[in-house]
């Protein structure tokens, strides 16, 4: 059965027993005050890496009871993230959280090639929405990474949001390649991208979900608007997946769901041999911890 | 004094007078339904150009009343075209509005050298937005005609909905340039673009409007989102239009906002010589008839 609201990740993950949250370079009171409230909902249990003075005063302000958790101290940012990535890399049930440090230097850490997270496949964001507009959860890829990913990654992209969707009780996800049209346009490579990957998909070189496209947002979602264009599709109206053509159009259609279409997210990094947790500060408290869970289901 | 609904376009289309709406290929009932309510409201008095058997069958599914309007018999789509555009050249107070012919038709004859529509500016879609998550009416562009316009274009593609901004009593719009993120990075060109849209502005190369970016949609529209991200700026959290890095972005906020923001919407092209609408299928009635106020006030 796959998830009817995203708080059902909590219950999941509640399931599966306690992880490991590592945090790297912890000092950060929003990341802090999400690490509470998962550590209350008994999904994790967290090592906090970074500055331990700065570290106390995050928690303070994030009302979170240090007495009980591991802090292991250290001001350097890059060995604060390489520490953070061995000690994932060296537990079973281990996430890892970025704290206050730059996305770069976390995945220096993590794509280091001796002590890293690889397991040889692309690293991708996936974000999971609950909309108000939208009959159910669906997931927006990729909008955070992959800057302008050519037609082997965006194989991998949508790969990584299938497994995902299997894991969470969805065996064959639909997939809906986004674009600005429904025909392929060679002045838009996004729906040259549509054609091959539906070709790849007829052919079974990406297996475990239906892919169609290129579709316009409102065709990928709306069954009336596929139909008021004569589009017959089995995705057409009821993507699980939307693949943004690029990282611009992918932020975008995150943010403009987060902040202009009052829905919800959880969102994670997949593709290395751990989830990562990589929030955005001006993310909600709710949309944090959330993800933590995600990362928790995934793991 | 600038829109507080888009409603509000309806009451300064009625006070500006009755403008002749022409339609090309005007056998379609959802196009026509858009036209009986503009009439109604006294905004428009329609020629509709086209196959007059399928117009009188379409004006009785849309519940027009035909008896008093002026109907042009042209079954050949691309002639119908040609006419209407001859026809809205040469009245003062005429616009035009695309009917059951593709895009690409009607704008072979607009960009006709001879009897076209142009005013040696580039042509380019704005669309107004009322959103129930924002506290204004918003402007996204381009979502529906330039596919990958360069630093002229997207120049020209500000000052076009500037100047509509203008005509719609905003003396001074703040334009945020979207991308993913905040800084410039050489591999989003739509940073790029940004930076370099910005100097122009202070260059004063591009007038009678705020430049500033590149922005994530969020730190655009939301002042809580820039304060977290230290961004300080006249236009974060306040912008009044955003430009989109490409068609494909454009269009998926377009159809974000539309589809899965609970917003409504008025799209029409400007740079011709007259405003066209060109609104597509899946559009709700109500966007049509407001982008048909839209174009009366902005011819």
């Amino acid at each position: 059965m796959f998830l009817k609201t995203l708080n059902d990740l909590v219950n999941i993950a509640c399931n599966k027993g306690i992880m490991k949250l590592v945090v790297a370079v912890a000092q950060d009171d929003d990341v802090l005050k999400a690490v509470k409230y998962a550590r209350q909902a008994h999904i994790i249990e967290p090592t906090l890496i970074g500055d331990k003075s700065e570290i106390k005063a995050s928690a303070d302000l994030a009302e979170l009871d240090l007495s009980e958790i591991e802090i292991i101290h250290e001001t350097d940012q890059s060995v604060a993230c390489n520490k953070a990535v061995k000690l994932v890399r060296s537990e079973k049930t281990a996430i890892l959280m970025k704290g206050l440090v730059s996305s770069s230097t976390l995945f220096k850490a993590i794509l280091n090639k001796d002590f890293g997270l690889l397991k040889g496949t692309l690293l991708s964001h996936i974000a999971l929405f609950e909309s108000p507009y939208y009959y159910k959860i669906f997931c927006v890829t990729d909008a955070a990474l992959n800057v302008a990913p050519d037609i082997n990654e965006k194989k991998d992209i949508i790969i990584n949001a299938v497994t995902a969707f299997h894991k969470l009780g969805n065996p064959l996800p639909k997939v809906g390649v986004l674009a600005a049209v429904e025909i392929v346009n060679p002045k838009i490579e996004a729906t040259i991208h549509a054609s091959l990957l539906k070709e790849m998909y007829r052919n079974k070189q990406i297996n475990g979900c239906i892919i169609d496209g290129p579709f316009a947002l409102d065709i990928a979602i709306s069954r009336e608007a596929a139909e008021h264009k004569g589009i017959v599709s089995e995705v057409a109206g009821d993507a699980d997946i939307m693949l943004a053509p690029d990282l611009n159009s992918g932020n975008i259609l995150y943010k403009s769901l987060n902040f202009l279409g009052g829905a919800i997210s959880a969102a994670i990094v997949l593709g290395a041999t751990a989830p990562v947790v990589l929030t955005s500060r001006a993310d909600s408290d709710k949309s944090k911890f959330l993800s933590i869970a995600l990362a928790s289901v995934m793991k």
